[in-house]
């Protein structure tokens, strides 16, 4: 496994950065990480056996990739069970809406199945790869673990926990972890992950950690019968530049007599200055944060936000803007649902007949809209129902 | 570090082998591995200080070695607290009277100090490095603890624990195994403990488990103060192999505000066939089991204990014996309390009158008595006992 493909993009678990400015090649990404493109006919059926219009993440290739999602289906199609498990690094007390992404398509996912769900806050790996006190690091993952119930989850049927707390409250967690730990060489973790002789002995033990959640067995609570445990399906919705941890769980899941987990993996959320990098929590330019003012929001697009429109309003009107690589156009793609008004947005923008200080304004009130519900949503979240989602305890299934 | 000195002693925690008959060279490995040799004015300290004549094992160069012993008895006096930590890693149902060397010179330390302590079973070392499933590594850790408890700890005072289970009782514990990863490197670990390109990352991780016990914070139903906790010293009993371990936790310690933990270190406790390997509990005639009958330890004895007499009646009356390196005698130091008719036998062995027959006796005699008296307090050993042992609670101090 490289790093780094030819063509030089470098998508890692800590480091994305596309060579281009139309971004990473993720065509290219999906054959050397050797995963699936979601083709047509697999959303069909992902369609057929919930019953449901597939989420517009879906439809429009954000969520594009993925492992084995056909045999979860088959699984889920003859009546078997399966859980959700994703999670968050957490870094920073604030987050930017592109870390939405995944929870925004795992609530979804959640509700169309109507199955259990684990998130898992690594607060350990950020201690490990960041300078943060592991006092702050664990007051960082309750304070994004507040962020993520806004996002709606059901907490009869979701577990939020943080590594730094829940190895402590639940044995088969660290079981789980080390019998992953003596399938992997520093050899193989070092091809997967890129470490080097110089990295420390946690960064090297922390795939591990990461890959546990998803076995049924690392959560008694949830799935009490261990053996009942091992024919539990798990499906991950994460960005790709997880699927290293994934992959390195795929391949230990057999030998412990388990199941692999199932993936569907999304491309990066652009940062505002372009798709070269995904949104970076530490550069307050590069994002909007879920704390951001209406104010910020719209200064930060109409003076950040990349464009692919023409230099002068004459020129735009005579050659059209560039969908592919305007940045408003990009996130519009996310979060404007509506898909009749986002194709004429798209004609109009090509054609010129849109201007760039349009379409931004279409963007500043759809975000402006998404942010201000979540920071409405978000006050309303008490230390008493944060407790509730971490306590590990039975879920409805 | 290197892992064999040039005489080619090896002596890692998971490999003892002697060059020569006469054993390790304890000398050597002392500079080697850089600890100092307990020298009697220390012992006279260590005598003033708990008042009471120092333990045979110490006397007689048993515990040969230390690393800031001294400084733990300048608190001591000064009347600042520590605890002692000791350990077995569990990889058989049965252990043999070696065993019990750390465990009987920590339980006289427990008593002349009045201290707590805390006795880690390393089930997930033996679950990384043996052919051991995670099941029977864990009921063996439990066997394991029914064994020590029969050496006549005070439940008051000592705490008993298994990682696997202890890990998922204590986030404070993880916390602290993590924060020693953080500051190890893989180069280090591999320079101090060996470890190759394929070992798996559970074994490069593990040294911080084992490590992490060195200090108090791990601990927090014992020491509850977390800032109290950083100034409580630590004194580690244990045999000389295990001694890279605590070169590292020494290293790591003042980077993470803590306190160096203090060790006293023994020789090891030769196989019947000789000095040349430790005891292992995997070849049945190698060692006297603390599970074997009075018929056994007699015929393992006479069979197999390598006798530094001569070859025949004749010559033994006109050369003498070998002391050294006749295990019979070496065996007799360990477990004859009476310094008197220790020395007695020796200078009879040495001199040619006493014959190896009758060494051998005295040595039965010593042996059954230990064992039987040690299968008597096993067998009073209740679950509820054991239970109690390894509740995380508070201590007496």
């Amino acid at each position: 496994m490289k790093m780094a493909s030819e063509d030089g993009d470098v998508v890692t678990p800590w480091d994305v950065k596309a060579a281009s400015e139309s971004g990473v090649d993720y065509a290219k990404l999906t054959e050397r990480f050797g995963c699936s493109k979601i083709e047509p006919d697999l959303i069909e059926r992902f369609e057929k056996a919930t019953g449901k219009r597939a989420h517009h993440f879906i439809r429009r290739g954000i969520f594009f990739a993925h492992r084995d999602l056909d045999q979860l289906l088959t699984r889920y199609e003859s009546g078997k069970p399966f859980y959700l498990y994703t999670g968050r690094g957490p870094s920073s007390t604030s987050l930017h809406v592109g870390h939405l992404i995944p929870f925004i398509l795992t609530k979804w996912i959640q509700e169309v199945f109507n199955v259990p769900l684990v998130i898992q806050l690594t607060d350990d790996e950020k201690f490990l790869w960041k300078n943060i006190s592991l006092t702050d690091v664990i007051k960082l993952a309750r304070e994004n673990a507040k962020d993520i119930i806004a996002v709606g989850f059901d907490p009869k049927k979701t577990f939020i926990f943080n590594n730094f707390t829940y190895m402590g409250q639940c044995p088969e967690f660290y079981r789980t972890v080390v019998s992953i730990q003596r399938m992997v060489t520093y050899n193989q973790a070092r091809g997967i992950f890129g470490f080097t002789d110089n990295d420390c002995i946690g960064k090297i033990a922390f795939p591990a950690v990461q890959a546990a959640p998803s076995f049924a067995t690392a959560f008694p609570h949830i799935f009490p019968d261990p053996d009942k445990a091992k024919d539990i399906g798990c499906l991950i919705p994460c960005a790709i530049d997880q699927d290293p941890y994934f992959r390195m769980t795929r391949d230990v899941a057999p030998r412990i007599g388990m199941l692999k987990p199932s993936l569907m993996l999304s491309s990066f959320f652009p940062a505002l200055q372009g798709n070269v990098t995904k949104m970076s929590a530490s550069d307050v330019n590069s994002a909007i944060f879920l704390t951001d003012t209406p104010k910020q929001i719209k200064t930060k697009i109409n003076k950040y936000a990349f464009s692919g429109g023409g230099a002068t309003v004459e020129e735009h009107r005579a050659k059209g803007g560039n969908c592919d690589v305007d940045v408003s156009y990009q996130y519009l793609r996310f979060f404007l649902e509506d898909d009749a008004k986002l194709e004429q947005i798209r004609k109009d923008y090509t054609s010129g007949d849109l201007l760039t200080g349009n379409l931004k304004k279409e963007l500043i009130a759809v975000l402006t809209d998404l942010v201000t519900k979540h920071q409405q949503q978000r006050a309303q979240i008490t230390d008493a129902m944060v407790d509730e989602f971490m306590r590990p305890r039975r879920l409805e299934m």
